[in-house]
């Protein structure tokens, strides 16, 4: 790809109340009820629009129990907490994760279009196929749906979904106060979906926002995740231990996308980083350290577990190589789990070593501003991202990245000095997604 | 009742863009794209919060056709737009319609959660069992529930969402940094819910607000709601042509609630009126006349027609008597088609008769404020309501009344002066619902 023409760097910023690191409520600068807490929400999406970031992204889960993280047990909902933020922020969009394998499409393009337009086109919806089994329990079901399944209900769930975005064409409402004319009949379509998972008439008695449709975010990587990505996704919410393996899932999502006969530039890859940032290298290590050892291995330990179906590690010895699981894991967070299994293995680590990692992992972003500065150009540079989902372990983290990151960033012309758009596809550099009944029209027009 | 014992006055606004009457959106001052205005529902909410209203309030409905009303066509969904308005204000209730009939109950109950948790204890949820037919074709089924279906629906369906909210005690999140205790597992409940309609094991992953649960709205007048009402419900949203019924309705639902074992005071019943207030009472007169000349005779079948499952008026005669219908209506807004069809016959309406007064109502609350408080005076003190739900057809209409009106009633001090608490319960004068759980460990330390 011809570097000059690379859009400029994106930045989303989790936020969430305590669950930055499964132990960092213990922090003492955190509050530790900040994951129920309005202000802390509304503190922290103001400090990433003050960085100009493109998008808040509020992660979810459907399924708890008393081994879960502490930011899980209680927290909010996020279309309620992005349509909460909406109201008190002007340029930044707002994402969150819902699931497309326990709710309603009509129900789901309403709630996500009607967000879209509270904000002014900016929303975004993470689509995910829900990793674990215990939610099927909080909603009738005798099972969850395989992973295979899952993928497939939520590609025709999408499809759903847009097309009852699509309902009304945007110059359908003519509101002519003196005739009387609300709207033009012409202009108003019932989807009438009739599929393997889905039946669904409307029409949405929504119509569409400034940016047409909400981004769509994907944020699996196995391989059903990465084509569902590359067939569906505006951006991919991703996550790599080190360049190498970012550029090569960056590369193979463009791929898959140019294959599904899309432009690469209508996706933008986002791998997660946390930075820990320091104005010296030690104290950004000491910072690290601080953090680290707020875990306990119980905690560690259900952390991991978590990943696995909840699974019981505390059966195994600490210090022993990292048990055998056969297929464990490869139902729920399947790219995760493999990772892991395939890491443990390869260098030899023991159980406390990969417990300890995943709960408090060691990243190359831990460090001053200018070397997480350079590492952020690099990887951009490289292809390995068009941007970053960033996520701080304590509040004062995303303050740090705002205030010491952000402005190199900008010095050298990677990252912008203002927002570009008042919407997140025009920031995200997307295109506005066609209606599909306008575009048949003009079709059968020119045919 | 001992009349001295009477809580103060209380008032609902319904909030809504142009719906306020079926061609209010032609009226001069009406913005006509205002069911997707944040500004407007922000102004109009502010006006309420000014005014000391106990709430605002959200409609909704789950499927439009050609022939919906135009404010139904495009508007906000009330979960979005009341965690919109959350935000920007700070002692209003937020209460909106979510149906029991199309949504899976663990959704709402932590979005109704998390919006309680966001606004402070101010949500309040209008449980609904979807009157129109045409809804299950967005949902993929068959056929729409019969009306006692939906209502046992709803019945079970609350009990799941009750349960779900319980899911934490109250004193159950301990957060004690220096042990690592985050909370007290003992006080963590899983519901294990298995019943006809629904089956789900929880527990939810959000706890508690400082209302313990959001209100419960009941809006149906039929036989079942009536008994939903009065097993279930905080608040009745009703509607009445005339203090004669309205207080019939009230002495019939505190009798049920009464024999359903609970206190006469622990409900709230808060018919709906429209008032058209004028300086003077030609004024008011006049406002009327404007608000009736928008609508044209095909718009007020239409608008009758939705009633009655979108049956098509236009085939009978305009000015003959109003026509037979049978059953038709008996499975959608039941209550309503009862009483159109048997005033029409006891009062002997032409069909245009009954169109235009369904779409733009004769009421009693139209005249000078001083009429229009005295009324409100009457009804409180006769007990024919608590309360009551307003809805204005122009937005100068709420603000008429937080102006002219409520000064009135402050001074007769049967209004507040200012919000009593920070929760809706607390303003409404309702006990907070004790945890079933710890009441359950309370009675067995009894026993």
């Amino acid at each position: 790809m011809d570097m000059s023409s690379r859009k400029p760097i994106k930045f989303g910023a989790i936020i969430h109340g305590v669950g930055g690191n499964i132990s960092g409520w213990r922090h003492p600068e955190v509050p530790a009820d900040a994951s129920v807490s309005l202000d802390f929400y509304k503190r922290q999406a103001a400090t990433a629009e003050k960085g100009k970031f493109d998008l808040v992204f509020i992660a979810d889960g459907l399924y708890i129990n008393e081994k879960s993280i502490p930011h899980f047990l209680n927290r909010f909902e996020p279309i309620t907490i992005l349509s909460a933020l909406a109201s008190v922020t002007s340029k930044i969009g707002l994402v969150g994760t819902l699931s497309s394998s326990y709710s309603e499409p009509f129900n789901v393009a309403r709630q996500f279009g009607s967000l879209d337009h509270i904000s002014g086109g900016r929303a975004g919806w993470n689509v995910v196929t829900s990793p674990l089994e215990g939610s099927a329990g909080n909603f009738g079901r005798d099972h969850h749906p395989t992973h295979d399944e899952r993928y497939e209900i939520a590609e025709e769930y999408l499809e759903v979904v847009r097309g009852l975005w699509d309902s009304w064409e945007d110059d359908a409402f003519v509101r002519d106060k003196a005739s009387g004319v609300f709207f033009d009949p012409s202009k108003l379509h019932r989807l009438d979906h009739k599929g393997k998972h889905f039946s669904v008439t409307g029409p949405l008695n929504i119509s569409r926002s400034s940016q047409g449709h909400p981004v769509i975010f994907q944020a699996g990587s196995s391989e059903s995740g990465k084509n569902l990505a590359a067939k569906e996704a505006d951006a991919v919410f991703t996550g790599h231990e080190n360049i190498e393996e970012a550029k090569a899932f960056y590369k193979d999502v463009k791929e898959r996308t140019a294959a599904a006969g899309r432009s690469v530039d209508d996706i933008v890859i986002l791998p997660g980083i946390g930075p820990i940032i320091g104005k010296t290298e030690e104290e950004a290590e000491r910072k690290y350290e601080e953090l680290a050892a707020l875990v306990s291995i119980e905690n560690a330990l259900n952390y991991l577990g978590r990943f696995f179906e909840h699974h019981d590690f505390s059966q195994y010895p600490l210090d022993e190589p990292f048990p055998e699981l056969g297929d464990l894991g490869s139902n729920s967070f399947r790219s995760g789990t493999d990772k892991i299994k395939k890491t443990a293995k390869e260098k030899g680590l023991t159980l406390r070593q990969v417990a300890l990692q995943s709960a408090t992992p060691r990243t190359p972003f831990i460090g001053t501003p200018e070397r997480i500065a350079n590492l952020i150009q690099q990887w951009h540079e490289e292809e390995a991202a068009d941007g970053f989902i960033v996520h701080t372990h304590i509040p004062s983290g995303l303050e740090d990245f705002v205030e010491l990151v952000v402005p190199i960033l900008q010095q050298r012309g990677l990252y912008r000095e203002d927002y570009e758009s008042s919407t997140l596809r025009g920031n995200l550099g997307l295109p506005i997604p066609e209606n599909r009944y306008a575009k048949q029209a003009v079709e059968v027009e020119q045919a």
